[in-house]
């Protein structure tokens, strides 16, 4: 039987099925959720009728047009301010929208360069295509290496990806930096996908690039600020044409109706949005001054996460004593640059008190 | 910019997006839904904490090991009936579980057997990723070609599509059928995947075949009988090399939490499933009687479906006047075995006295 080279002799990924069921508190996200009465709004709307029938996106991408030209133009450039559903299109998470940008728009045996440590499937799904995957190391400043992002995006490079802020280490980027890295792209013909899936914690966006530039992708996702991660759904922004051929390898139905009912409310309400980023802000404030009132080492950035150095083991071993523990799950690195830390996802006031709780009993 | 080539030149797909919002009755799918309490007792457990966790396949894996091994037990064959989680892969919809399936066990340039007419995501993915389809045509007398799928079936085939039933032509396979075909797949070295959205609405199943042949994967999908198209869910079931092979390519999260809280309930309540079988049973039953009553000419075999042909103009007209006029979609075909007919998804009772009272305004 035939099975794809690149995929026989790719080691098993995405493994993480299994962990979850018995957590307390999964700290790699934000654990609250969106406001009770909200959940119970949108949950009258889901009707045994409307389970069943085929998810419609319409709606979904008007809506998103509407309000991303609002903070398009709100970001000072009225040029970029203009979307219509054309430049949208909604995937199963922005795994998806990745994997869609990787098989459209990567030639097998073409480069994609991106910042490491970096989101791992942006080298997953290398492998899977049968990429070449050309990660360039951030340096211990946690410096954006420009210079270096700009030697490594050559004539072979298909694909330049940017987190913005990065995951893990929650570094944004400037416009300059983003210039000079888009221009390089433009003069070999990649293009640059822009990961915001942490907007929302932070202000910033390239989203009036995609007005300006045909090669720049913008990914947005509703499993962070918003609280969706179980719902499944992120989308991309882009010039039509990209759009289009991006639809050409979706399935028919791609998110799913639950996901489009509660995305729609949510931006038919955007004073909620204000509001969870409010606690957000107020969550990661605590305990970034709780930690340091204990005397602990922080590293903080943007994002809707920071780095905490435990004091009585390595991190990799305290992270496994809070899950069996304690069944708080956070995350450790292998990468020299984050060997030491613990990876914090920030939520709400009350589930930082809850691990800092089980933190202080742990790392005792 | 690259454009992977074969994506580039594919003309439009999936357009059905914009079609839906403004209908009365969906006749594509089952228009009723499952029953009020149980989609309220379900939606008590869609807490803002459960959806904003991303989303843990192995309960519902669990359960449709046990529930499925119950069933290939009952089929009479005890040696299939022993399926573990490890026979298992959950997709965002059947669509997903073809695209897998194409991408990793068919080479660029193999070809692709199927029966036509057929489900058009199989042409569709065929064009996708580069292969040749090979569509053999059902006769006039809607048998299945046995012959000619056999000679379809060459040194170059990497797969073999059967749909049992098949759609849009409900004809199921007999076990005889099913035998030689999958033993000339297996001569090729060809998978051969049995696309079994359509039961339990036919009892029949190719199930056991899996434990006996490791080139067998069969689909199903909470789409049709179990109304939840919405939502997203279908699966593989295939011996563990296969699924782990599948996996290789699956994002982290494939699908959402929404849909497997709304399938570990329907497979706890195995009488709910029974109920909707009666249910289906009913309408299809009662609008079958009420066409002939009119004096119709229909066809029927297996599957939530029949055909009709329409007495006053032709089928493409007269579904084109039900969806204007009375917002109601039904699927007309161009094919010429079926160009004559109107297909009407089968559903409860009342939704098919509602299609009648349409269908016998426009028809006059």
């Amino acid at each position: 039987m035939y099975i794809k080279p690149c995929i026989k002799e790719l080691v098993r990924i995405g493994g993480q099925q299994g962990r979850y069921d018995y957590l307390r508190l999964d700290m790699n996200e934000n654990p609250g959720g969106l406001p009770a009465e909200f959940v119970e709004a949108v949950k009258k709307e889901l009707t045994p009728e409307y389970l069943a029938m085929y998810p419609e996106e319409s709606r979904m991408k008007r809506l998103l047009a509407e309000y991303l030209s609002r903070e398009a133009s709100a970001g000072g450039n009225a040029a970029g301010g203009r979307f219509t559903e054309d430049n949208f299109c909604l995937t199963n998470g922005s795994d998806m929208a990745i994997r869609y940008l990787y098989e459209v728009f990567a030639e097998p045996g073409s480069a994609v360069v991106t910042v490491a440590p970096s989101f791992e499937m942006y080298r997953i799904y290398a492998e899977v295509f049968g990429l070449r995957h050309r990660p360039v190391g951030m340096g211990e400043d946690f410096e954006i290496p420009v210079g270096k992002i700009l030697d490594a995006i050559q004539e072979d490079t298909d694909l330049v990806v940017l987190l913005n802020p990065n995951n893990p280490i929650g570094r944004p980027y400037t416009d300059e930096e983003f210039e000079q890295i888009a221009e390089k792209a433009a003069q070999v013909g990649a293009l640059v996908i822009v990961d915001e899936a942490y907007h929302y914690f932070y202000p910033n966006t390239f989203l009036n690039k995609v007005a300006e530039k045909e090669h720049v992708v913008v990914l947005r996702t509703f499993s962070k600020l918003m609280s969706l991660a179980g719902c499944r759904m992120g989308f991309m922004v882009a010039a039509p044409q990209i759009i289009e051929y991006v639809r050409h390898v979706r399935p028919s139905f791609e998110v799913n109706t639950v996901a489009l009912k509660f995305g729609e409310k949510l931006l038919e309400q955007p004073e909620l949005i204000g509001q969870l980023q409010a606690e957000a802000r107020e969550g990661k404030d605590y305990l970034l001054a709780a930690l340091k009132d204990q005397g602990y080492e922080t590293m903080v950035q943007e994002g809707n996460f920071l780095f905490v150095k435990p004091k009585t083991a390595p991190a990799r071993e305290i992270a496994g004593r809070l899950e069996r523990e304690k069944k708080v799950l956070v995350k450790s690195y292998g990468a020299p640059l984050l060997k030491d830390y613990l990876r914090i996802s920030t939520g709400g006031k009350m589930y930082m008190e809850q691990f800092m709780e089980a933190f202080l009993e742990v790392d005792a």
